[in-house]
């Protein structure tokens, strides 16, 4: 079995698609004309009124060590069948263009390029698969975090879900987008190690059963732990769990630092507050009560307007599988490629659904905030030659409805795509997790409140610069021109 | 960066209190107590009657290597803080105990154990978060696409989804656990080459915007490939796409195999209709219509009430991530540990939450197949030493609605459980993948179609020994008991 795994990389972690669009563009000798893609999602998650960015690291380890490997090239020769000449070329290929994006935790929305790739074709299209599938699991795990810290507050807020996570990648990578999102830290102890993140964790139910009652297991507990929170609930809450966790503290006293206790099923409003008595009426009022329990922010929500003594949430399943929306459905769209002249050239794609088209040209993203109060006006996506730091007044319309429009003045005009790879070569570097998390609690503090509400936000503007939106225009125009002149 | 992951085992890939609580046994001295967990989930996903076992490749796979790399072992002393002797305890820590299975591509049910471990309490406890990341999100995909293939039934259906995967991971062993479902093929070409799994894919819009329009991009892959599918949605697919396919196949006639056409947009029951007509019309009746667009066994469903001509079903999104349903919440119990006396005894988990109530004892779990129609009569759980194949005539009753009872005549009882580790080696040789998938298929031909209806099956029986359920009621008295005798 483990043969299967010999040599393995991840440069095949792509769909076949890839490589047969590579054939076609080496066989026609079009593979190095440089190509534009934009990486961007059309919806908000979770209706959200913004999103998380997360995926970076994880890109520029893949893009790193971008190379088929001697098992994946007999592969795709036995197996597929490509030819020698062709099998020779990937053999040897690697990523040698330059990819913009935005950073790590950064606020993002729907319809502007997160990251940009530009770089000769066949290696662009080979890496949307994995870029895709990096981005929209991590950034859509940040957003939905991020959702549930802004209920939390001030409160401790972990994430527990790496059994109920798809697959050990996303357990991995999702508590690190989470963190990113504003998680205080995490069960996982991998992802503790890996990326430097606090973790946390105490004893389950099994211990407990293994000692037969509350008492004797807390007690064991307590005998082999300094910092010490007992789960309650195995047998009875009020009756057994809390008061057992009590008398150990009582008498271990200062041998042990007695954290609190968990909750990890029945009614957590009413348990809480229960439990959040007897622990007081005990001279216990340090002692914090933590709860799990298939949490998510709307549990929480009402967890709270119902005075539940809780101090710390741990949510699991809801937060690692973004369960009321598990897929974020970014893309990753050709939006340029160079001619015969050796010129870039707009392309676009064109749709019945008119949210499916796409915007063409090499694009530029700029967050405009208002110098006077630091919060932003929106973002401001402009073709790649234009300077809106120069202009006086700023004309933002809403790229659909453009009557909604407005003119902003004494802005900064802030481009987002910073440059990760350039020609192939790494010239970022990559923050620490504990700054990227810093990072993008100060991007969400540009953001007015009304963007920040869980349940219908207003709607944040992106909005296409004039010549942008009418570049836009064109495209469709000579698109539908072109067709029309078809016969059916 | 590279350091982050220098030496990373998937030993760390655990929740911190599993750890916590080995340092409790370890410290206590019972860690080698003889302690049996099961595995099993207690709803049945997507409200469907059956679900389909798979993981256990990964699960031999994470077993086979378990071990403290010197990183780990590194951080667990110096960031976690456990003291050196303990830290020694884990260096030398690998699995020495038993794990008995069901086999992958296995119907299962909830409320039975799937999965049995049978080793040292504090292996097993380590091992929890592991095995349930791995069977939860596994089990989930394979079952979500054998719901979709029930729907497509002799047509194609081929696992698209990579990109909207959560993570890496869940592309890879999701499309595995898709192809055990019963899907043909994926586009997952990593997955191809380590699994031996038909590879799908033919070119993306991207490719016809670098060529500008319909005509020159399906020429130009046809100059490169033999066998040809064009994608004819970039910018109108009645007036350009499928036109300009059809023209290709005719200019190159026996030049290639022209397999068909592929939709991706628009109303797929509308125009894969037109389609047909057109290709029928230039005489490429033997041209198939394949269709990929946010897929799932409900639009396939509704597509195929309405006369759609397709042939072939791209699913992507909804079944890597289980959209409807993104986790599946299977648990991990301890039912029975070694006594001072060296015995197994049972132990139980209370829950006002009846569902949550665990059956205690180490138990098997027999399909018991009616002799005559060879269709199965139902699961029957018994505690370790019963022999329900020596019995002439089995009463089955629900465990909850005991009222609910059958008697059973000539009948196979069939063990449903394999060893795959006997006491830390590995004894089960596990079959290749499109063995598991045809095993799957012969498990589900054992089932009447009742419980195989997508929407409202039938509740397929998973019933406890008259002495299994008389056990547990001892056990819940037990502790009931115990419970009042405690003031509040």
């Amino acid at each position: 079995m483990n043969d299967h795994y010999k040599d393995d990389s991840l440069a095949l972690h792509t769909d076949l698609y890839q490589i047969n669009m590579a054939k076609t563009y080496w066989q026609d000798g079009i593979h190095n004309r440089k190509a534009v893609f934009d990486l961007y999602f059309r919806k908000m998650p979770f209706a959200n009124g913004y999103a998380i960015f997360a995926g970076l690291e994880k890109i520029i380890h893949y893009i790193n060590n971008f190379r088929f490997s001697e098992t994946d090239i007999a592969y795709l020769q036995e197996e597929i069948g490509y030819d020698v000449e062709f099998i020779n070329f990937l053999r040897n290929l690697k990523f040698t263009g330059t990819i913009r994006s935005m950073k790590e935790g950064e606020v993002v929305f729907n319809n502007e390029p997160i990251l940009q790739v530009e770089a000769p074709l066949v290696e662009a299209q080979i890496i949307e698969t994995a870029l895709l599938n990096i981005v929209n699991y991590q950034t859509l795990i940040a957003t939905k975090a991020s959702r549930i810290k802004q209920i939390v507050g001030d409160e401790i807020a972990l994430e527990f879900g790496s059994r109920r996570a798809q697959e050990l990648d996303a357990a991995l990578w999702g508590t690190r987008a989470a963190f990113i999102g504003g998680f205080d830290g995490t069960s996982n102890v991998r992802a503790g190690k890996i990326f430097d993140m606090p973790v946390a964790g105490t004893h389950a139910h099994s211990m407990v059963q293994a000692y037969k009652d509350d008492y004797t297991a807390f007690k064991k507990y307590a005998e082999s732990h300094r910092d010490c929170v007992f789960l309650v609930d195995t047998y009875d809450t009020l009756r057994s769990g809390v008061p057992a966790a009590i008398k150990v503290a009582k008498e271990l006293g200062d041998q042990i630092d007695f954290k609190g206790i968990r909750l990890d099923s029945g009614d957590m409003a009413f348990l809480s507050k229960e439990a959040r008595k007897m622990l007081d009426e005990a001279g216990l009022t340090d002692a914090k009560i933590f709860a799990s329990s298939d949490l998510d922010e709307y549990t929480i929500l009402h967890l709270k307007a119902q005075g539940a003594r809780i101090d710390s949430w741990g949510v699991g399943t809801k937060l690692i599988t973004a369960y009321d929306q598990p897929a974020l459905g970014a893309v990753y769209k050709l939006v340029s490629i160079e001619n015969d002249h050796g010129e870039l050239e707009d392309t676009i794609k064109i749709s019945s659904n008119a949210e499916k088209v796409t915007t063409p040209s090499r694009k530029k993203v700029y967050r405009i905030v208002n110098r006077i109060n630091r919060k932003s006006e929106g973002d401001y996506i402009t073709l790649w030659d234009e300077k809106p730091e120069d202009e006086p007044r700023l004309k933002m319309f809403h790229p659909v409805h453009t009557y909604i429009s407005k003119f902003v003045t004494n802005f900064d005009a802030i481009n987002l795509h910073e440059v990760i790879f350039d020609n192939g070569e790494l010239v970022y570097q990559l923050p620490e997790l504990k700054e990227i998390q810093r990072y993008a609690k100060e991007s969400l503090n540009l953001l007015w409140d009304e963007y920040k509400r869980s349940l219908n936000p207003e709607e944040y503007p992106v909005d296409l610069s004039q010549r942008c939106w009418n570049n836009k225009m064109k495209n469709i125009e000579e698109v539908k021109e072109k067709v029309s002149k078809l016969k059916r």
